[in-house]
């Protein structure tokens, strides 16, 4: 028996009040819909199609390759959105099971979605459901005394008694293939809103004496996201998943609540997570590294023992044992090796550090190499634009390079070469030579007295 | 029929341990007791009265001017403030009614205060209730089988089994002008404390045969506040109002119990706002503007399609398009025009970027004018202050300011001029012209092997 | 009648994933051993006895000198490591009492514990229940019709009714030293995991007629910590004991859930702690301090109507009114001095600042020392390592040290003397006088018809 996966992502989301299509925001890394698609993997489906309206363009963008796209133009509701994504499964044995779900629905998990689409032998299909305070306009669950469940009934045609039923058809369903396209081919438009439900299958199989089994799931599984408050608390959910899974690793995380961590990481056991982090994309942290507090991580990978606080850290490489922060801003391209040091207030561009190598306050680093163990003084610049082009800094082993140095690019300082503080350097340095490019200090005596008498005068003027 | 307003706002708060008076604290943009008089705003009340105590002054300064204050010199009792409160409303005509609230309820929402005030032709007042599990010393409201409320019995005259009533009286009524200024004037301090308690206008009306109907709320509507845990609590729930208002309207939030936004904010539907972001006093956020993580923004505007992250931004204004930080401080008077860019670790005040202008990394620009497009080297200072006066720096459009530039103010750089790295200037620099202060590069060979020498040596002391 | 403590800590956590012992894990300023302590202390014991296996020495640091250790060189069960830890406890009268706690628990409140080990005359001991929705594997507990606890009945050996009740044994016991000894010396590892288990005391002093009184808790207060998401939890858990305590002492915070604060460390009524806020170690907060947004605090203290704000402060002393940040870094040795301020992009270590100075934008002050009102310029440093040694520099009072001035320690600069902008001072300045170390500026005409040309190549190339 195999099984297909067709999901229905044509809904707009006009309450998103967003440009993008309400299936393609993010959410901790996925997008929604990827996060529904992520629910159906483990079935290991012989097709998925996913069916889609508005923004289509954008959306297909974010699918697998093996995901089929269909269409629907108009939007004549989810019995129709149905037609077109199981027409666009291709051929379907009579005993394989049709699952439709949809594009709006990320907080179902893996488990539910294996436990609907498990139809047994002597089964035509099964519907999930869910127990709400208030499931106005929802089919009710309609189950006998022995408990299983007897009929669906939609909404309008319940009796007062049935209206009182908290148990709703969340609208998701397995089904047989065969028994599954003979159902939607009967159902019509001939409603208030003119439009082709997929909730009227039940009613169809049941006329023919096919009930459907009822999986029953927490409401918020099912729950579709229709708003920015929705999406909030999705996000809050995923992020709990994300962060639990971790936990249970052996990730230590002082506040799981305000760590926000994309299902794209991946976090070492043994690694600590400290509030107000964020890591996303292709990012990696290593066992013994510490995060945060308050840091934004993203395609970047954080080795071993490494600590990062306080910083930003983009498309950066954080090698063993090394220090980033408090403070400081890794940009693409930056490379630091085993043991080596950025600070306070430093900013590094497509940027190496050797091993052991510090730049501990206040310098702009870009387009440089630095050699192994080589110190970069506070407020240190690599001059590396000059209007035009970008030039390179080449700095050796065990350099000192003194205090506000700035370093006009292209420029090489050799190994173990020293630089006076606030020097220019503009010509290359020699292995082992002290570069230097000062005046004489002058000193004019008695001068605090012009600034007192200036002060006084000012001060006479109010 | 008219509504007035009576607000008792005596109250010390002393386990707040502060010197504000406790009705003074602010929450999320008001004050305590302006939350209060704003879910009051929508009676269009006729007048409206705060009776005040301790601090009366610091209070004062906070109400709107049709706001009448009446002062409670002595605390005797919550009848004895409304006493003075509804003698300060002035005329009111008998089928007018009086609402009492209290300056402490931040938590109340227009609806139930809407509620309170909708007194039918056929009724005297109404009074709000709410449901607690353990409401020791409030009056209890003993309804009768029909579910309407009977009488409302104090605390000490409960019989055992009224004791048990989780329904409470939160003290808070309106009722008409003239029944209640004549139940008032009938109250005692015939009482253990000797005050005067407005819940006796309750039996008072109810022995002459004029019920109160009761509008049940949830308890934390009518919760008064006497502690910074409280305190904690009411801010929470505000901080919550307010972002549930802004993602309804379509604006994205990571974490909106993270995110702290004073009442007084707008934020367009379409901006995003991270987590640890706070947006304070008259800020607004115009549409795709991005905010956060962790950024503090007060009396500013983010202009559509902006970015502001992990920076501080104070009394600025931010163009369309404009990038800021990670980690800028934008201090009072900085004006970006549109695309211009503000980098890591700048700060600004009294100065303007013009459009596509760019201070990426490390300056501090205080009293500039930068002209459109100009570029703003790494580490360059505008040296504003000489100890008595703060002086203006100009620079031209196109201008290309050299890293670690000093720019001794008053200064004007021209059009397209360029400044050397690490140039003082102190002189105006002419359109099209590079201004250069530096002297020749020296080279002293071999000066590692003093500091070898000096590491040696210092290794063979210790 | 005295009290004795055993803690049974030898437990490995091995869900925890950490080279760490278990219950050394820090947790809110306290090791998790520390809280179980703690919650102890008010008993006032006799003697206190730590039952360690795994990783004894590093937990043993840790403990108080008065605790004695004892080690379980194997893990043969509960029962095995009571026996040791009472055997360790030295001689006790008959009716002492012996208190078994686990280490594991950290948040069992010292009212819970007090209640357990008040053993009353006519007791021979109590042990704690708590009720959860699923027991299984714990000990339920039998009461008969008037609630009085009848037996413990050990899983394995449950009714199918017994099976249903949610009440269970926690495994915390105090019991009379005599009988409890007596009753350990009686148990067996006849049994599926061949362990010793403490629990088999209850049945074998229900055999001698010595039943034990049941102290009913929250399950959370008895919560054995086996895994990082459990750790999370207890995290949680005591922050909010630590902030509920100081909110309810007059502290004000925005966000206590965000806001994290160990045990160790003091905040004086009336000071503001906004979210974001890490304060560790021996850290104080005077009144009228406002510490936050987003800062790290610790072992420092915060004087009196101080603000710090995105801010990291490490082993500093910031005085009365100072104020700190946006985004400052102060270390080791910082001593701010009162009304004096470090303001954007500033560090310091082993560094004081007199009253009323001010190093505002930039600067990197290392082993200086400021005197009382001066002005150090944006981006000055002091450069106090050669590559060798440390240098100190000193700078006297009302002194101006202009913009990127670079500090060549050891350097002193006299009261009210200056510096200019971008000077390299490596010579010592006198009182009164400026010093200046600077070219003259020269002007390069029509430079930027180069940058152009070279643009327009550039362009013309692509």
């Amino acid at each position: 028996m195999a099984v297909h996966i067709v999901v229905l992502a044509a809904g707009q989301g006009k309450r998103m009040n967003s440009e993008l299509p309400k299936v393609a925001h993010p959410i901790a890394g996925r997008t929604m819909l990827g996060w529904v698609l992520a629910a159906a993997q483990p079935l290991q489906p012989e097709s998925t199609v996913v069916v889609l309206g508005h923004g289509a363009d954008v959306v297909r963008e974010t699918l697998p390759s093996d995901v089929v796209v269909a269409i629907q133009e108009q939007q004549l509701g989810t019995g129709h959105a149905a037609q077109i994504g199981i027409a666009a499964l291709g051929d379907t044995l009579p005993g394989d099971v049709i699952v439709v779900l949809y594009g709006d629905t990320p907080m179902l998990t893996p488990s539910l979605v294996q436990e609907l689409a498990d139809v047994q032998a002597d089964e035509t299909g099964r519907l999930i459901t869910a127990h709400i305070d208030d499931p106005s306009g929802y089919g009710r669950v309609v189950r006998d005394e022995s408990g299983s469940v007897q009929e669906i009934v939609e909404h309008r045609d319940c009796t007062p008694e049935q209206l009182e039923i908290k148990e709703f058809n969340a609208g998701i369903y397995a089904i047989r293939a065969d028994e599954f396209r003979a159902a939607l081919d009967e159902i019509t438009d001939d409603n208030a809103q003119g439009e082709y439900y997929i909730t009227d299958v039940v009613a169809i199989l049941a006329g023919k004496g096919d009930k459907l089994e009822a999986v029953v799931s927490r409401p918020e599984e099912v729950a579709g996201i229709n708003s920015h408050d929705q999406l909030a608390e999705a996000q809050q959910e995923l992020r709990t998943r994300v962060n639990e899974r971790l936990m249970q690793s052996g990730v230590w995380m002082l506040d799981p609540q305000r760590t926000y961590i994309d299902e794209t990481v991946t976090v070492a056991p043994g690694a600590r997570i400290y509030p107000g982090v964020h890591l996303e994309g292709d990012t990696t942290i290593a066992a013994h590294a510490v995060v945060g507090p308050d840091s934004f991580i993203v395609d970047s990978s954080i080795g071993e023992g490494a600590r990062v606080w306080y910083s930003v850290v983009r498309g950066a490489v954080v090698g063993e044992n090394c220090q980033v922060g408090p403070y400081a801003s890794l940009r693409e391209g930056s490379v630091m090796e085993a043991g080596s040091k950025i600070g306070t207030f430093v900013e590094t561009k497509n940027t190496t550090l050797g091993e052991g190598a510090k730049a501990n306050h206040q310098a702009y680093l870009g387009d440089a190499e630095v050699g192994a163990r080589s110190n970069i003084g506070a407020g240190t610049v690599t001059v590396n634009y000059d209007g035009v082009d970008k030039h390179k800094t080449e700095i050796g082993e065990d350099a000192f390079i003194g205090s506000d140095t700035m370093l006009v690019a292209p420029v090489t300082i050799g190994d173990r070469a020293s630089t006076g503080a606030g020097s220019v350097i503009t010509n290359d340095v020699s292995d082992d030579a002290l570069a230097i490019e000062r005046s004489g200090q002058r000193e004019i005596p008695g001068y605090s007295h012009r600034r007192q008498a200036r002060k006084a005068a000012k001060k006479a003027e109010d």
